[in-house]
């Protein structure tokens, strides 16, 4: 049993890592190849029996040596595999080879980021990235006066909407933290709003902003989210304003940049310019759009951003990183010491006069894993001119699978894709039916594809993350809906 | 360019990452041997100017092949690595390279585990290694009534505390939730508390308690928590019986096992008794000692534990994780519909009618990664013979630095261990004394110690996770701190 107590980082480490790496590639190898799709067909009860039959005993007295090669396969053969061409139902990325690499390192070293001393080299990687993050986001907000400091290094080609005086940028430094994922950026930009304004602090939102909006408003005590309709899909300036009109107190008004039904962008300078006519805070969750930055040919659809107080963003989506990679920036780096915390073993004042630094307020989780090695080393890795060509190509299998469902006289398209989202149904169809046949196709473990609901009916969703797929799949994907769907 | 664009997953992921894996492999180890030490010499402002040298842009418009390789060395090299023995600040374990293996697995296939569609696997496994850790956690408390359903399977050496009436049992299901650490554990359990009490809750908890929990009842709202002294370091029953005679309304008491400045385990069976009385509900926080139920030589230190309504585990602690290997157990599976919650596009009602499970009300996040694979993996591979092993050694190490201490005339011992925290002080130093030899411990970068204050003093904290130290560590780790003690 020996091997197996072996610990990961030096000085024995690596060499004990490496044997155990290649059972796991072994068996993600031969776990895919035994599940042949894009997910293993029978439904949940099969899939469960499956994996009962090849844990047994989750924990025995005695160990198995069998257990990482037998649980891995498993894991492998069960999965829905987001590198499949027809694994295409939601945000959930196929991640970059080199950025799962980098994550091992975290792993294997186990930095914890809530202190100088546990994580001294990560703690400044995590600086350096988030600040880089941040400018990149408030790059046009900045750039837009002119005279604000590392002006001239953040200016850029998005125009500025709705430029701050030159006296409140100048003491402004935009910031940004590390997550666990959109919601719980969501999450801590409602906290920021509570605390800098008040538990009263009204949310309001579109019909269509994320589901976990009105959660963390639950979670924090915060009165009942104002809900705005938004039949069409985004949140209308003209009724935002309207609610705003006849709500007293503050209010933080969340909009979205990249929506998870339909990949739809709100009016970004338009709702700003609302904002700051009824005085409210402002809230992007650009969990998904957020990457359309990288690309040159896209970055001018998040107009806008810039003006908010703070923005979502979420590189495990269109930023092809394994999860957890969210990113919370904030356009006032003051609004963080609602965050600051004491703990005497973390943070003690002592030290922190003696110059370790105060790690502790960067997140409400305590111990945190190092997610930003992996996101530093595939902006590195791939520069702005890699990650936008992945972000162009996502698109434009969304553009291209849009034609296709729009030249076929079985199938009838929502809208054209925005992002790399494409709504679509089979012609004549009830929403029973469309459920149906995204149903048929998971148990039968042919195609995974989502649904959403818009302008009252029931949609398919082929949400188009993988930058690999071809022109082919696409067409078999339509084929599969289209021979899947009775007749 | 075209390798850095590669997936991690099927059919080429495997065969990709291979080379990857080496070049993280090879860059931890020189990364490590640049340092030399167990944590980078020079302190907070040199150690970042050399990760700034190494990191360069860390968004260049043109990508950098060399980026993966040299990132990692510069975390390596700049690391707090806690597989050196003379880490041992903090609840900061060393990974097993077994589980950092699977944890690769989980990167590569990215399954996120908020819907079945994207986790078809990996949701049965959570599923599966959740009950085993509830079943674990209540074994004694199930197994004193005899009668419930599983009780046979789930007797056990530990004692119950206060079995519950046999009709109560019949229709309770422990169950856990996978969390990022304690912290959100501790959350979750005031979470529950506040929805099944109403937000009039009042947190009471001893002043040993971790800081997580006055921090969770902020972030939710709740009063400010009624904290009981604890001059002795743990949780004194008397004193607790009387701060809840005064207290009207609704009550969570939150008890410790295994406190994080000393290791020390609240007197649990007292406090179950007082809280029965009192009728307060009970959370025990066990995320550091919540293991030594692995060990037949220690498990008896957590009787009471299954009389908690909530208990925090936290398995990057004293479970050899990488983070995040957190767990919330909950004693009675109902108190988690209160999580539940619906977004169509995850688990649309007609989806859940067909059988395709409702994950989203298993945690409060949305995406989430499956830790439950490297946890699953470590638990079947070592039994519970082998964690149990680790434990005694840990355990065992900590006895052996505390005669160390106890037998040296120049220092002072605060007391025998309880679990693997050792406090001790050079004798006749002052407060600011102790904490300069940490500092200084730490910034010619020979040793990382922690610091705790109890009994009105300053003690360095030695937190012993790492199985592989040698007596000769513990010696030398005294020796060290004898030699940059002023005189």
């Amino acid at each position: 049993m020996s091997t197996l107590l072996f610990l990961a980082s030096e000085p024995e480490g690596p060499h004990a890592l490496r044997p155990l790496l290649d059972t796991v590639l072994d068996a993600l190898r031969d776990g895919g190849r035994a599940r042949g799709g894009p997910l293993p067909a029978g439904g949940p009860e099969a899939v469960a029996a499956r994996v009962r039959d090849a844990v047994g005993d989750v924990l025995p007295d005695e160990g198995d040596p069998d257990a990482l090669r037998a649980l891995v396969h498993a894991l492998a053969e069960g999965a829905a595999d987001p590198a499949h061409p027809l694994c295409a139902a939601h945000l959930h990325c196929p991640p970059l080879a080199i950025a799962t690499a980098a994550d091992l390192a975290a792993s294997a070293l186990n930095p914890s980021m809530d202190s100088w001393d546990q994580a001294p080299a990560a703690s400044e990687l995590e600086a350096l990235v988030t600040r880089e993050l941040a400018a990149e986001i408030y790059r046009g907000w900045l750039g837009g006066v002119g005279g604000a400091a590392g002006a001239g290094r953040l200016s850029g080609p998005s125009r500025p909407t709705g430029p701050a005086p030159a006296d409140a940028v100048a003491s402004l430094t935009p910031t940004a933290l590390i997550t666990t994922g959109g919601t719980e950026s969501n999450q801590l930009a409602l906290l920021l709003a509570r605390e800098a304004h008040g538990s009263n602090v009204r949310l309001v939102i579109g019909a269509n902003a994320h589901h976990s909006l009105p959660r963390a408003a639950w979670l924090l005590g915060l009165p009942d989210p104002v809900v705005v309709p938004a039949p069409a899909g985004t949140l209308d300036p003209a009724a935002l304003d309207e609610a705003l009109s006849t709500l007293p107190g503050p209010r933080l008004v969340a909009a979205t940049a990249g929506t998870t039904d339909a990949g739809l962008i709100d009016p970004l300078p338009e709702i700003a310019a609302v904002c700051r006519a009824r005085g409210a805070r402002l809230h992007i969750d650009a969990a998904y759009g957020g990457p359309l930055l990288f690309s040159h040919r896209h970055r001018a659809k998040l107009t806008g951003l810039a003006a908010a107080d703070t923005v979502t963003l979420d590189l495990h989506k269109l930023g092809w990183q394994p999860v957890a990679a969210g990113v919370l920036a904030v356009k006032d780096a003051r609004d963080l010491t609602a965050l600051h915390h004491r703990a005497d073993y973390l943070n003690a004042d002592d030290d922190t006069e003696a110059g370790l630094p105060d790690l502790l307020g960067r997140s409400l989780r305590t111990t945190r894993r190092p997610d930003v090695l992996k996101i530093a080393v595939t902006l590195k890795a791939l520069g702005r001119t890699g990650l936008g060509t992945l972000v162009d190509q996502v698109c434009d299998h969304a553009r291209e699978f849009a034609a296709l469902v729009q030249e076929h006289p079985g199938f009838e398209l929502y809208d054209a894709p925005t992002i790399s989202t494409v709504l679509f149904r089979p012609a004549g169809a009830g929403d029973a039916a469309v459920a149906a046949v995204r149903r048929k196709l998971l148990l039968d473990g042919r195609a995974v594809l989502g649904r959403a609901r818009l302008g009252g009916r029931l949609w398919l969703k082929a949400t188009l993350l993988n930058p690999a797929t071809r022109p082919g799949d696409l067409a078999g994907l339509l084929k599969l809906v289209e021979g899947t769907t009775p007749r």
